[in-house]
């Protein structure tokens, strides 16, 4: 122990010096200390046992003096109050309530009026009255059975169930003697399951109460969520105890909750709601409809001025929008409970960017973004409706944020054929699989029957920005329709779906486009100056289209640009086979030669569109049989007899160039290494264009990746390549080239690598797959949700970096990269490097920079900014 | 330099210490050393200059001091032989050799008869006569024309066409005027190509022939060599100086080679060759017929005898069989040089264990083993002609040893036809790709058109022990014949190859079938109790006929038993089907109790045959769709309206199932996470055979394994299943489980996993596909033979285990696994572990065990017994 005492009162709170009171009083006890003390604020008497305390009991069980050091602080509660716990004349009750130096999702709930029994409820039935003396009971039997003695029965239901058979609107208003009748029914359920009833005696009542606190602390609930987050088991809880007050008393009492400033909007003004006669959880259930705080003027005008007093001298203490629970007794204000306000992604901009413009608050940037979350960004990104009301015929789980409107289509095919007559297509699917992913990609929004948050459909849509609503169960999903209840919708039917609320509507709803607000563009601005040196954001994109929309999102450059989709379309694809099918070297060359004009132009308009900005492009990568017809029809169509000349040709080329396993065959540098002319002409290309940029005194910035490496001399030749045609195509300056980093080996030769590397793009998608040994395409529709669901595995490593084994082999690649080659810049390609989560470890890793696709750029460059101002990063100077 | 000079006499070589002879001396110097000193063998004159020397030179050039002490050494050379280097009357001649410490191939040659010029010419033709003179002046002239000044015109075969031309037996026997002009056009040829003569002066000769000795330690080919071998670049070589002795001096001097034992057999008795009236290179030339050693007793009695008392002088100082040069000049007898004698495998095999045996000689098993290689052992287990000789077609690639008879066929389906028949097969492509491997299964011999040493027709042989001659350049490949010359040899014609020597021969030739020694079984006795508690070798077996022949052939259990062979034979096949199509529960439990039923006879015949020993199970590994027929072969047929209502429903099985990349796809621990039944089904099969073996006083070892794991719940779930199986099936003691390690994720978390395994097994083929990213199946046929070729891989990482990055994810599997397990067993069931290369590697990582295929058995108990001795594995106690 140091130097202040174990049970530490609000008032009193000075002794614990400030630095230390979360972690000694935990969150609750030290803004109860806070308020107690410096803020001099109206806080109903409290003591908190601190945290040492309960490692103690963890280790060794209930401290010897740990009741006598109760039995102090009781008393000290009483000298406060002028009540004595247990006293039948004027009893004390009080609240007993857990309080991590951490918030902490699965710990104890809080016990009520604890203090009462058959004599204290005579007591205090006689000096207020039998009704809120009841009231008080139930409320007491119901939370210390539940918290504190793990009763399981549903005692909660046995309370509403008696409001409604005696058909009044809540529990207060019961008549006594049928009340009297419930809180008998609700004792015996007590005995018969713990076969103990609640113990009479206060003081035991608090002895339980505190150990059940310290027990929570190791629930299973607590350690799994301490696991995942990684916070400390070792920490501990406290505990506070604090003297009941009556929102229930009488009409000139209540209870309620106040923001300091709007949570929806950010507005600044203090807004809330109340209930007259009530205890606090009252306002929470939603059960009886409150008042605006506005109102509390009319009701209880003291109280208000109060309150608005204390709500500025709140806010101006924390530098934060807080959230107040506030009682008021017989016309008196007491502030139960104070903590930073959750509010919407618009406010949470709004708060932030007006906070560190006001002299007052003066918040740094620094502590403005640390409470900004990517979900607040997401929020104000993503479409939604108009009318978030109106009539939802079902609900499913909310998949992928955003609103879509579109016309049902019942299969892959449908859609394709939907969207190219340029309607807008929702998919609609019993569930999905790998080959629904071409309809998937064409569709506006995807719904489906069965699947949950981890889902095919789930996953892929997240990746993709698309709205998804999906385990909608009441749905019935056949080949040209789907029915809920008695509607059938139709096949080009309209439906409309929420994928951040889950509601599936009949018809066409009014959408509303994402208008990010203005102080987007301000948050952003400021995460890209703190991030800048450190980790850096750059935009996958492949097209002028990509490229446009990467700058105005704020992308640094192109980190990949994937030179295959070039190839892809009706007028290049030809080109493209013609070099597969060629029978001579000539026809081989011949091919190239209009290949390098289509893509020069290509990157040429790229390059004019990112002028000064880095591009990075990736030299061709697939496999060659996805420039080919599907194996599989061409033989089915050959069975048919229905193949023509090309048709048999391009048979013969399927049948050479089909693989195994595709994913880990011949693709990439392999591929490069059987057919030297194709990256020799992208390369050439590429710097034809930065050529004719320059002609026109642009500025381009290109850089040359190789993928799929695994060895050093395999790397060295293609980079004699990229450089022989940068000579070939005029280029003066050496041109930049790297590797991607995607094979394990090639993280693990990375020091080998590093020496024929200008930089390091770990493609985080590939690595996944080969550390896994996942085929992502048969994975994520087979069996990754039973994975996910069992708990095999601890999320989707395609959804947030694995940070143990992918995570390693990414630190050694840049580690070992970094021995032979110490200032190589090494960036991340995958779809991780959207994600915050992955973002905090990979800077952790020391990349440089992220690349992502455009839609998730603004959530890239907060999370950049939260993992270099958590230190995760580490500043390295000028940017890179 | 230490405190001996740096030009060592032979006959003075005490000063140098025995230990460090060999490093300072070289292997060559070493050996005349120890002759001239210790055994007073008749040695001429000889003085070494030592490696300290070349070391000085590679680093600062010619030491300025080397001259004078070269000077000082030919004067005690002089003083030895009484003659003097450039004396007209009694001109001196040496001979210049390299001589490393460690044997180089790729280091300079000899160089003979140093010393000549014109003055010696004429007075050596004087002293001796004018034949003998030019003999030596020509052999002089082509090796220090070659050797020292690097001169590429053919001289050697100057010198036959000359002796052809004149139409005389050899180069002494060519007229004195004929010979005087053909030593002119060989000078001639030098100074054209040179610039210059071969220079007159006997000690610039000299100097520049220690010069190029020391030169040639940094010749690309020497260079190359140390990098293979992993010598150090800094040892640097020696050169000995010798006096020359005249094996063509007269009819009575002779020169040759001799044996302590026979080199062929092992017999203990010497043998050898000689010429009379020649030179050393003329033994070796083969364009003389050489008379046998016992000859030399009628020929040359005296020197017979001192030889004989050599050779046995040799062999008792050695240890060893030595490989004697010995020259005889008129009568007298000189030892040139000595060296342990290469030697068959059966003679290896017969010598250690003859050598051991022997009191006077009382060679250590380790000893005896060290000289015994895996070529040695590999040549007296394979099938081979009884005939080397006899009508050769043509010579390709030696690239699968072993020889093979059988009728060609040209197409995988032909081969795979004949096979049916009963017919032996011989596969003849012009190359092969992963297409013809089903075809290349079932053949006894595999001939291709095309490809090198790292093909894929050579590397699938080579891993299935099949023999193969690949690249057959001068052979023509038609759809139904092939032809070489005008030799048309047709489908179905019997052919004869030989994977060991290359050769191709028309019709059936008469095969021994290997008859290993009965040495062999006594070597291979010793591996195992060298390599016991260290580094012990399973076999790799299936069914109990590889079972059998795993246990002949010495293994200490099976170390992978693959149980979807079990399921793939006619009778099976149905039964798994159904589980596949199964559409209910009900259907799958069925299908699934139909092969408990065969997979415990299976299981127990296995288990009787390897009564005592540990047999591990690997529970289902491939993906389902290998138990269905092809899909596109069920297209095709569909297409054509040639399916029935089973094939229908195969069907759309294989169309459910169907995986882009079905390697790292749904199979292993993920298939049965997908049908938990299956694991069960099979491990309940296992322990119900257990139970059964022990009902009739059996002792079945039975250990099971989970493939292809990546998380610690994956296989916990898993264990617990088999566990539960093992309870239901009435066993009472706990079983053993372990797990895979062959994706890289499970040897990064390999400490999470050791928590629920009891043993590891690295299953090596898979961890190497998926830490390069390669398909073995698509990667051989297409790209590893360029890859290889072009020095992309340093070698192909399915044939030799990749010491970088696999190899360092084995070190961490292991190490990891035992932080958290300690005495976790550790296996390695990939090809690997037939690897003499990597199980060195391997044992290094500290693995237990080794598993391979029965034929690999004999290759992989002595390179495990070599890894043992050479230190690389650590002795762990107990077998485990």
């Amino acid at each position: 122990m140091e130097n202040f005492t174990r049970l530490v009162f609000a008032d009193d709170a000075g002794r614990v010096p400030r630095e230390k009171r979360r972690s000694v009083l935990g969150g609750k006890g030290a803004a109860l200390a806070e308020m107690g003390t410096v803020l001099s604020l109206p806080v109903p008497p409290a003591f908190t046992v601190v945290t040492e305390v309960c490692r103690q009991y963890l280790a060794d069980g209930w401290p010897e003096d740990l009741d006598e050091e109760l039995g102090r602080a009781v008393t000290g509660l009483e000298e406060r109050t002028g009540r004595r716990l247990g006293d039948p004349g004027d009893p004390l009750l009080v609240s007993v309530r857990s309080g991590a130096p951490v918030s902490m999702p699965g710990m104890l709930d809080t016990v009520l009026n604890l203090g009462l029994n058959e004599m204290t409820m005579v007591g205090l039935a006689r000096i207020t009255d039998e009704r809120f003396a009841l009231d008080c009971k139930t409320r007491f039997l119901v939370s210390y059975a539940k918290v504190v003695m793990g009763i399981e029965a549903d005692l909660t239901s046995m309370v509403s169930g008696a409001v409604e058979a005696a058909g009044v609107g809540r529990q207060a208003d019961l008549a006594p003697d049928v009340h009297r009748s419930l809180v008998v029914d609700i004792e015996r359920a007590v005995f018969d399951e713990a076969g103990e009833p609640v113990p009479e005696d206060p003081s035991e009542q608090l002895r339980r109460a505190v150990a059940a606190v310290f027990e929570s602390w190791r629930g299973d609930r607590a350690v799994a969520y301490r696991r995942v987050e990684g916070i400390a088991d070792d920490m501990g809880t406290a505990c506070t105890v604090q003297a009941m007050v009556f929102g229930n008393r009488d009409d000139r009492s209540g209870t309620g909750v106040a923001f300091t400033r709007d949570p929806t909007t950010g507005e600044n003004r203090a807004t809330g709601d109340f209930m007259l006669n009530a205890q606090g959880e009252d306002v929470v259930a939603g059960t009886h409809a409150t008042l605006p705080l506005a109102d509390l003027a009319k009701h209880l005008p003291e109280a208000h001025g109060e309150l608005d007093r204390a709500l500025e001298t709140l806010e101006s203490h924390y530098r934060d929008m807080c959230d107040v629970e506030f009682t008021v007794e017989q016309g008196r204000l007491h502030i139960l409970q104070t903590r930073s306000g959750k509010r919407t992604g618009a406010a949470a901009l709004r708060i932030a960017v007006e906070m560190v413009a006001e002299k007052e608050i003066a918040l740094t940037r620094a502590e403005a973004l640390a409470r900004i979350t990517p979900a607040h960004v997401e929020s104000v990104i993503r479409d939604r409706f108009v009318d978030q009301e109106g009539e939802v015929l079902a609900r499913g789980l909310a998949a992928s944020p955003g609103a879509a409107v579109g016309q049902v289509r019942m299969t892959p095919a449908e859609a394709i054929a939907g969207a190219r007559r340029g309607e807008a297509v929702i998919l609609v699917r019993h569930e999905t699989s790998a080959e629904d992913v071409d309809g998937m990609a064409v569709a506006n929004g995807i719904l489906t029957a069965r699947g949950g948050l981890v889902s095919h459909a789930a996953l892929v849509a997240r990746g993709w920005g698309t709205p998804c609503v999906c385990g909608v169960g009441v749905m019935t999903v056949a080949t040209d329709h789907f029915s809920i209840g008695n509607v059938v919708v139709s096949e080009g039917d309209f439906v409309s779906i929420d994928g951040t609320t889950g509601a599936v509507v009949v018809g066409e709803r009014e959408v509303v486009a994402a208008k990010p607000p203005a102080e987007l563009d301000v948050i952003l601005g400021w995460c890209d100056e703190i991030a800048s040196g450190s980790l850096t954001v750059r935009a996958n994109a492949d097209t002028v289209a990509d490229a446009r929309a990467a700058r105005m999102a704020g992308a640094v450059g192109i980190g990949l640009c994937r030179t295959e989709h070039m190839f892809l379309s009706p007028q290049r694809l030809p080109l493209i086979r013609a070099m597969i099918v060629a029978d001579t070297a000539d026809d081989e060359e011949a091919a190239l030669a209009s290949l390098v004009e289509a893509q020069r132009e290509d990157f040429e308009e790229i390059l004019a569109e990112m002028d000064g900005l880095p591009v990075t492009v990736r030299l061709l990568d697939p496999p060659l049989h996805e420039f080919l017809p599907d194996l599989k029809e061409l033989l089915v169509a050959e069975a048919r007899g229905e193949l023509d000349v090309e048709g048999e040709s391009l048979l013969r080329a399927a049948q050479h160039w089909a693989e195994v396993n595709p994913m880990i065959g011949t693709r990439g540098v392999r591929l490069a290494h059987l057919h030297p002319g194709l990256y020799r002409m992208q390369a050439r290309a590429l710097f034809e264009a930065v050529e004719a940029r320059r002609a026109v005194a642009g500025n381009p910035v290109a850089e040359v990746m190789i993928p799929l490496t695994v060895s050093g001399p395999e790397l060295a030749e293609a980079r004699r390549w990229v450089i022989e045609a940068a000579a070939e195509a005029g280029l003066t300056d050496p041109p930049v080239v790297g590797t991607m980093i995607e094979t394990p080996r090639a993280a693990l030769v990375a020091e080998k690598l590093a020496l024929h590397a200008d930089f390091f793009s770990v493609g985080s998608n590939d690595l996944t797959q080969m550390t896994f040994g996942f085929s992502r395409d048969d994975v994520e529709g087979r069996f990754m949700t039973p994975y996910l669901e069992k708990g095999l595995l601890a999320h989707n490593p395609f959804d947030s970096l694995d940070v143990e084994a992918v995570g390693e082999l990414i630190d050694l690649a840049v580690e070992r990269g970094r021995r032979n080659h110490p200032d190589l810049k090494v960036g991340v390609c995958g779809e991780h490097a959207g994600d915050p989560a992955s973002i905090r470890r990979l800077a952790a890793s020391g990349v440089d920079y992220l690349s992502c696709s455009p839609a998730r750029l603004p959530v890239a460059r907060l999370a950049a900014a939260h993992a270099v101002l958590e230190g995760f990063a580490q500043q390295k100077g000028p940017d890179r």
